[in-house]
Parts: C-alpha cells; structure tokens; sequence
C-alpha cells in the first residue's frame, strides 16, 4: 500500500505518533493540524507510570501496553538523531497519611511492576522519613509506595520530536484546520480553511474533535470532551530534577520537572465541552489540592495555567482502529488522562493497520458506531 | 523657584502626580522611572471609596480627603484633552451575611458620605433583593449598604494619563533606573544605569523602594514592603458596567470593569519584601476569598494575575514631606493600599510645598528618621 | 418583528455594532462570537479619516457617509455611560517630499472636507516646519496637508464598548464558533461547538469567514480574505497625544495614540487566506515603511505585533444586505481597510432592513451570488 | 579553602559554570541572581564554533579554547544526569556570493579545524547545489564551507542545567538582585533587595553590570554594555534539525533549531548601555539581514524578539581573575559575543584559581584597573 496517500488529521500524541509510525513503514503521510488551542498533549501533566494507575480491565492493559512501549519508542527517535525528548525515569511515588491505604494497592502494584519487567523497575515501602527525602515539599505525615521505573515528559516537546521524526521521515505537515471530512471520488477529501485535501485513507487522531468530524458522516462514536487544568510552579533554587512524581489516591498529582518546574493538577470536568478556558474554580481546585498534598509549595511561584480538552469514551476504553461503514477511515481517540502513555503504542498499531501489516489485535477497542 | 531643576524619582501614582503638579505649577521637572515591575499602582485594585474603609484617625481623613479631591483632580486632566482615564462612578456595595455587621457602621458611614458632601452621593440600605440586583454573581443571603459616590479606576490608565499631562505641561520623562541619591555641589545627583541627573531638589516617590534609596544617607524612615497579589477574571456575555465594588467585612474586595472584566483581591503580605511573585499560596487566597463572596465568578475565566508591592509605614500614616536633615530632598511614601485614592492630593500638597506655596498642613504626616 | 429572534454571527465591529443597533430598536438579539484570532477589529489601525482616502465612488460613498455618521454614533454609547471609547479627533496629515502630491489632491480633499460639513473640521496646507511641529518624528522635507477633524480610536476599546452598549440594552451573548449554518423548521439554525442555536433571522457579520458559512447553501459572495500586519510601537517619555494620524500617498500609515504608543501598518496581502500570522517579510515591510517615513521612531520600542484578515470583496464595495435565495438571512462584509469607519452606519443600516424599518437605499452595496 | 565560603554574582553562563565548577570541587558556593532581564546568555543565538570566525589573536585562541572544552563540560552534566543540554552538532556553514571570500580564509580555517582536534570535524568546500542541500532556505548563488564539528546549543537549556547540576553537587541559589558590594570584616557583603549576603570570597559574574558593582570600589575594569537583538521564526512543516548554522562573512548569522525554530541576529549595538529593549531599527536590520541571506524565510513566523546586553572588554579580550586592590574579589566578563563558547571553560579557570588550585595561565586576560 506504500503508494497510497494516507493523511492524518490532529498534532496531538496520538495524530504524530501515527504519522511517526506510517513514515518509518514508508507510507505517504501529510499530518493536518493548526496548532489550535486545547490539545490535551500540550496540557498533559506527563506521568508515565501506568502502574500505580488506579484503573483496571482493558482500559489498564493498554495502560501497561503504552508504558512497556516506552523505551522503544524514544529509541526510535533517539536513533534518528533527535535527543531533546523530555523524558526522565523520575520513579513515582505513592502516598498516603493512612498506611491501610497503601498496604490495599501493595500487592496488586508489586504484581504490576514485576509483570512489566525491567522498565517498571521496584517498588519499595517509603517510611514518612523516606518519603521527605524523596521530596521534601510533601506534608508531614505521609508514607508511601515507590516504584522506581515511573517516568516523566514534557508533552509538548515529545510531540515536537516525534513531529521531527515524521519529517526526517518523509511525511508532510499542512498547517491548517481540518474543518470537514467528505467522501471523494477515491479515498477521503478533508476540507481546510485554505482549500482540499485529498487522500486515499484517513487516520482521524483529532482528540474530543472527532465527533464534530464524523458526525456529519452519520458516524457517532461516543468520545466526549473532557476539560482538565493544570498550573506550572516555578522552586527557585531548588534542585526538583531528582523528586518523583507523587500520586496521594486521588485524581490530582504533582509532576517535577527540571529547573524547579512543578506540574500540579489536574481537574477532570466533565461535561465542559471544547472550552479550553482556566476558570476561577478550576485554579482553585488545583491550588487547594497542591498545597494540601505539598505544603511547601505554598510560596512558589505561579509561571502559568493550562487547559487541555481530553477525549474521554464512553466505553471507558480508547477507541482505536477503522470507522465502521466508512472504507479506508481510521480513528483513535479516547484515552481520556492516559494518552501521553498510550499514544505511542497505539500510534504504531494503527499505522501496521492502515498499511495492512500485522498488528496487535485491537477487538477491545474497536470503534462501533451508536 | 520656577528656574530651579526638580527630580521625581518614581512613576507610580505618587510620582506622576507629584511630577503632573509641578508642571501645572510650571516648574521645570523630570521624572525617572524604568517601568519595572512590582509598582503598586499598576497592580491596584482601583477602588476610589474611603467612605466605606474600616481606617480611621489621621489615615482615614488622609483618605477621605484624597477621595473628595478627585473629581478636580480628574477635571485638571480632562481640560488637557485627556479622556481616557479609566474612572468610573460605580458605587461601593458593603456586604456581610450578618445584618449587625451593617447596623455597627451605618451610622459611622452616613456620617462620613453627608460631611464628604455630593462626591460620596447617597448611603441605602440594601436587602437580598437589591444586593443581587445590584451584582447578581455575590453569594445569596448577602445584604449591604451601598455608597452610590464610590468609584473605581484602572491605575494603570490614570497613571498614564497623568503622565501624559505632565509631558503636555513640559515635564520630562527619563526611563531609566535610579540606583542611587547622592549630595551634588548644589542640589542632588541620581545615579542612573545611563550616567547621572543632577537637579536642585528631589521628591522620592519611589514607593517601598524608598528606603533602599535613603538609608545609605543615613535616614531610616520606617517604610516596609508589603505584597498585594490580585486576579482578574473575565465574564463573557455579561454587562458589568453597572456592577458596584464589593466590600466584605474584610481585606478583600471586588472590583468590576467594563467588558466582564472583574479584579478580585488583594493579599496583604507584609514581610514579603520587594519581591513581587505572584504565588501558589497567594493565588488560592485570592479566589478562595473572591468564590466564597461570589460564587457567580466561579466559571468566569482567569485573565491575569497581578502583583504589586505597598509602601507600608511604621507610624500607620502616609510619610509626605522634606526628609529631615537632607535640604532639598522630599519623600512621599506609606499609603498602603490607599495610594490610588491619595496619590493625587498629595503629589499636589508636595508640588506646592516643594515650589514654596501654601500648602495644606502636613504635620500629621511629617517624615522622622528613626 | 420585535418578537422574533435575531443571530449575528461575529464580534467585529459591523457585528457588536448590528447587534447594538438591533437592540436598540428593542429586537431579540444574540451575538456568536468565540473571541478567536484573526479578527481586522482587533487589529486594525483606528483611523477615521475617509476624506483624505484615495477611494472614489461608491466605495468612497459609503466611507464617508460612515465617517460622518461617527459623533452621532459615539453619541449613542456615551448616552448609555459608556466612556471608554478610545475616540481621540486626532487630525490626519497626508505628506509628502514632492509638493506636487499635494497639489494634485488638494482640491479633492478641500471638497470633500466642506461636503461632509463640521465633522472633517478644516483643511490646512502645512509647510516643512509646521508638519514638524505637529508630528517631530516624521523625516525632513515632508509638507502636507493637515484634515483637523480626522480621528483615531482603539478599535478593540470601541468594539468592547459597543457589545457593552448592546449588553446593556438586552443583547445576549453566546462566546462560541460559529461552524455551520443551516435552514432550520422557522428560520435558521447555526452549529457551534457546544450545540445549535436556532433565530427566526441570522445577520453574518463574520469578515472573510463570510465565504466558509454561505458557500455550503450554495451561495458566493465574492470575499476574500486579505492579510493586513501592523506593528505598535513605544516612544517613552514623549506625549504622543497631541500627533495626527499621518497618510503618506501609499498604503501605509502611522497612528498615534496616548501614552506614547503609535501603530505603524499595515500589510495588504491578498491571497493569504485566512492565515493571521505575523511573518518575517511582513514585518520587514511594516517596519522599513514607518522608518523611512519616521526615522524619529527608530529607537522607538517594538511593543507588539498583530495580525488581522479583512473581508475585500471582488466587486470592491461592501456586500451588505439580504443573502440572495435565502430568506431571513442577511450578511455585511467586504469593508476592506475601512471596516472601523463604514461598521457602526452599515450595522444601523442592516439592523433597520432586518426589522422592516426605513433603511437607507443598499442598493449599491446589495449582495449578489456569483 | 573548602570550608571558606564563596558568592557568584550573576547567573549567566558565566556565573552559573562558576556555581558549577565551584561546587564539583567541593567548595561552599551561593549564587546571587535575580533572574532579570537584559542577560545575554537567555538570548544568544547558541553558535559554538569558534574557527569560523574573523576573531584572532587571543581572544581568538580563549575562543577555540571554549570551543575544545565543550564536549567535557557536557559530559560533567550528563553524568549528573542532566539530559536536557539543547546542544547539536549541527555544522557550520560559512556562505558567500563571491568564492573569493571563501578562498580567502579556507586555508585558515583548515588550519584551525586540523589543530582543534575532531571536535571541529572536518572541512568541506560546498558549491551552490550542496549549499542549497544542507539549508534550502538560503539565496541561490551562495557558495560554502561547511565544518562539521560545529554546534548550536540553547542557551537557556543549557543555564538552567548547568544550575541544577550546581545545586545538585550542593551549591544554592540566592534568586535576588545583587545591589552593592561592600568589604566586610573579613571577606565581603553583598547587598541585595531583602538583606544582606557576606561571603569570604566573591566572583562578579555580572556580565555588562560588573562595572556598576565595583566602580563603588574604585574600580574601573573598562567593560562596557553592548546590545543584541534577535529574531526568532518559525518554519511549519519544515525539519531544521538537520540545518546547519549559518555565517555570511558578516556579523550576522542563522542558528536552526529543532521543530522548525531558527534564530536569526544579531545587532551589535555599542553604546547601548544596559538597556534590553528590542527597537524599531534593530528589528529591522535583524529582518532585513535574515531575508537577504535567507529568503526561504520571508513567510516564516516572527515568533518572537530577544535583546541580551553583551559585555564587551576596552581592551578586546575577556576580563578574568583577580580584581586588582580587592582581595577575595574576582571577576569573569567581557567575552562580547563569544561568551557561550567560553564560559564553561573560564569558569572552570576561576573557580579553579579562587580555591588555589592549579589553573590554567590568565595573563593574557587579567584585570586591571584603568
């Protein structure tokens, strides 16, 4: 199929990494995206520790699947020469002012990490003095479970690779709006703001989008739109490079980066549809989380605020393969938080797909139309 | 003196209106100020109410005086043509769900809006009803007294149009740093990044860094640092033109702008020295305060934040006037979070007492060096 | 038709101001609007000046008429309270080194001023030391010839203050994207992103993005989107206010406003798309132009730059009227450069048709589908 | 000496490798910095390739030695862990329309390359076509010489890990303005905005500031400040990691770097004093020179503006060592543009020499006071 035209619609995780993968198979790809506002990889948080996720079923197993991914994927960039990945293995660190709390998730993580092999790493009981040591910032009072092989990305600069990647590869980026998706004579025409774009299959990777997208096809997915904020915290002379991210059995986190940059949140707002705003609630929430978890942010600065819009299935599972009653339509979405994780994996089951390889089997996740 | 060379060190209100009324005067003046941040005035909340204050003794008539002063004020700027001045006649709206706390200052505020006369206008007791009509986003339950004279300004605008007359009346601007004051032939030299300014006598209106300025001349004049931090919010679709500031019983406060644009605010951080951040604390602060009084703002979007730094005094009063033991040198400073309301009247009383003329008495006010 | 429902799909100027007239006259009115990039309003220039304009006919027609209409129509905000305006009668200089420019449209200008009566004030020819002593920036050697009743507002503050006015008077504003429009059970029906939105009568006021909304009814207006960069620049310590508006026989121009800020543009780039990016050559352009014709600007600093997509309309004269074939829709568009000028008479004009109330003859500007 | 302690002023590339060598040798180090505009390490253009350029002499050969060091200093931080460096090894590409200017200096910069080792790699003569290969952007007509050990690195990448690795090995940061510098009881104090800091012995690391700081002292080391704009575009679609940096036999230049970003600069702007405001005329020069050189860059992004205050030295080569008449005093400045090439190397010179161990020879770049 490599003399086919594929064309992806969406810049986010899932849409580069997609673009990625059919341009090392050789495959023709243009990549539409406008760099709009919203897109939940440029909000992420950036935790890829699948294992400590409180989540299970299907929806875990493509958890864990992404997280295994991991290292390969950024090899593959690695190889093409591309070195600002944002990636750290930080570890990631559990806790609780309940020991009961931890001793109910031990076992099942323990079997995780060891299921998952070397790229999970540990897990080690962290007493409350192991705890501060870890990361000093953190309340009193907290104990924890560490599972050393957890990491951390900058979302927004393991896209940018990845869209490198593609583009050392071969594939083709038009910056523009996908505003329609119509049927042509072969294949698929994409309308745009500056005109069309034509292609023999279409990959629509276009996040809470793909609704607005595939609706006018009589396609309807259940993917709804899924605010969360988050706010950047800036330490000044602290050295955050080495502390974990820290998840207290709740929906909020607390993500270190490099240079005394911490990421906290995030809200998940149900029902916000594309609105990509930060609201006076939403910071509240956010602050008032982070600084019950980690008091001693309390005088860091606040460098900015961000909002992301998740695609969230109603399946509870990340939709992922062909449009049903739509030839040579793909889709995938739907991750809801775990999309940084999942993306690179699924990315690359897609693109074996869309050319015919063979793939991983996708049954759980196959798109149906309501 | 109108030969003589003047210097106004500082362009937040203090300065422009000093350096304005000097001009007006027809003094040959310069004004030095980098636009750095951290000045009080361009973070200010605007609220132009002393009626409502809970300040009393030589602050408050300083505060009273300042509020009845500015609508010559206002009219001085508009007979240059000057228009866009950011200042509106809003009302000030007194809140609590408490009715005693009402009936405890009733009396008190009636009297001060009847010896204040037509610019404080007329005090109503308002019921929920009218409370929610007056600003439907406050909490229910809320009843209040509203001060129709009340206004609010944008700082930054009056503050540029106050420097704006100042150059159309002749005054000098030099963007630029003062890093140092010292004792010149005659006069004062200001060391500046750029080189020195020489002038016969200086006016220090250089805010909490007014102290920076003068202990390396020995005078200690009791002025501190304290940090205000603020957030706007923004409305879409909502007419908040007509809405009154708010005033809770408390350090906090709402002020709307036209447009959906609603300052909500202000932290009171003494200790906090020049250090204007803007803070994870701060900011919870801030709109856990400005969402418990108003829970209509709770989905508007956060705009900005802001941070200023108040010049606050020991003694609890505006320090205005010569600084003892140094001929030709002036110091206007410590409003605290009543700048914007007196900056005008005093940059005047210091202009006329700097020029020689019959100024009001500043006795209460005098500058000591500790 | 006071009972029926009326949409306007766009917050630019002939949108804010359609939809303020339309409520003025008591009508149902709902502003769509998502507040996204792009928009000429948000970055246009603000001269107010059409009789110094190279334009004739009809398009000239309406500019002037628009130019006239002006002090009545800032007349009707003020009425509501509304200050902030961002109107300054600023005078407009048309200069040039060879006075043989001048000569040749002196008499045109003298004409046009004494047609449109006290509005356009008076016409001066100005030698080199008096275009010196109004704008000292300007390069030696210019005369010109000075219009005292040109003008300048800040095209954001008066689109602000006219949704204010609108709100004020009942307006209702939906802060969304404008997708689709479709033909609806009564009236019509307009896709945004959080759902549908069904008027008995629908007013598209949305610039270039005209073409994107009608052309799946099957209906072509003839707009095109046209790029247009400006630059603001920031002259410190210097009172810009009293400084014309300044027209150099070319398409670009420089406008002063308070503070010290002057706008320097713009760039007419057919064919762009509706691309609002600020692009090297662009700037490049923008910047040698406002130099050569001011090199008093040259240390001036680069405050910000902005982009903006105007409507042209093939014909070269707005397109304002009913949408043929398609009752109960209207549109206004096509204003080229001279939108903030034409809007608020052309969104009267439109807001009179909509309601069946006397509208002036539209004849010349009456839409057509090609 | 290592329980004396030590303060570095300024946190540019200078100070922070200072910090960083200081603290690896174990020494009790505070860096002082206020993190405030004007550095020029946050906005350099990030060329390290020293045998390109027309400098010679020694300021030449501190130049080559910067450029030498280079590989060792990444690897300090690597093995810390530190990954995020945003150095490539991109290539330098010297280019001319006339191959005289090339043969002119291919001798020279062979010699230089073959002396430098194979961390300048090897030179290649590149006609029109490999030209065009290696940056399509460029004019057509240019001729080159490529030298493949050239590199680019982000200079705020690169601060902000060289910090973290200081504060990793121990070191803190201060983040406060250094105000003055005084001669304590033994050693010296540092004045800044919220106390005051003493130390044993003190590095000013201030960059173009160092002569406000000691001139106090009687002092007068003869830097004076000198200012650079730049330009940053942005390319969409567009794979820049493979480009080269760019050198036109003039004082400007082209840095790419990843996802499309490409650096073009630089004014040299003597006189400037410490004024980091990007201007009119030096956007334009920035401009113009860019398109000239690369009119594949007229529709790219203007993404945004950066002005550094370089230090440049009366006598033409760094200022490095002991300040004269000032015991435990030192200082490091004056590299001009070179000083992300040789500020890793030079601090590691002076901390070297600050704690008595064994350095490299200075003489060439000692201070002395004028």
């Amino acid at each position: 199929m490599s003399s086919t035209s594929i064309a992806v619609i969406g810049g986010g995780i899932a849409g580069v990494t997609t673009a990625f993968h059919l341009a090392r198979r050789g495959a023709h790809v243009t990549l539409v995206d406008d760099g709009g506002s919203g897109q939940a990889t440029a909000a992420s948080a950036g935790i890829i520790a699948p294992w400590v996720s409180s989540s299970d079923g299907s929806y875990y197993e493509a958890y864990a699947a992404g997280g295994n991914f991991y290292p390969e994927f950024l090899s593959q960039l690695e190889e093409l020469g591309i070195r600002e990945l944002g990636y750290r293995r930080s570890g990631a660190l559990m806790v609780s002012a309940d020991a009961a709390d931890l001793d109910a998730v031990e076992e099942r993580i323990t079997r995780r990490v060891q299921d998952a092999g070397p790229v999970a790493g540990t897990v080690e009981r962290a007493d409350e003095r192991r705890v501060h040591e870890l990361l000093p910032a953190l309340a009193p009072g907290l104990t924890g479970l560490f599972v050393s092989g957890g990491g951390r990305v900058d979302g927004r600069l393991l896209r940018d690779a990845t869209l490198t990647g593609a583009l050392a590869l071969g594939a083709r980026h038009v910056p523009d709006s996908a505003l329609g998706l119509e049927r042509a004579r072969t294949g698929w025409r994409i309308r745009t703001t500056a005109g069309n774009l034509d292609a023999d299959a279409v990959v629509v990777a276009a996040g809470a989008r793909v609704t607005a997208l595939l609706e006018p096809l009589g396609v309807h997915v259940g993917i709804s739109a899924q605010r969360g904020q988050l706010v950047h915290l800036g330490l000044r002379g602290v050295d955050t490079s080495p502390w974990p991210t820290v998840h207290p059995f709740a929906e909020h986190y607390l993500t270190p980066f490099d240079g005394g940059r911490i990421v906290v949140g995030a809200t998940r707002e149900s029902g916000s549809g594309f609105d990509p705003r930060v609201t006076a609630e939403g910071q509240l929430q956010v602050l008032r989380n982070a600084l019950e978890l980690a008091p001693g942010l309390a005088t860091a600065t606040v460098l900015e605020a961000r909002a992301g819009i998740r695609p969230v299935a109603d399946r509870g599972v990340p939709l992922i393969g062909r449009v049903p009653g739509a030839d040579g339509l793909w889709m995938i979405s739907g991750y809801g938080a775990g999309g940084l994780t999942m993306g690179p994996l699924f990315g690359d089951a897609v693109a074996r797909d869309v050319l015919g390889e063979p793939a991983p089997d996708l049954a759980a996740f196959a798109v149906t139309s309501g």
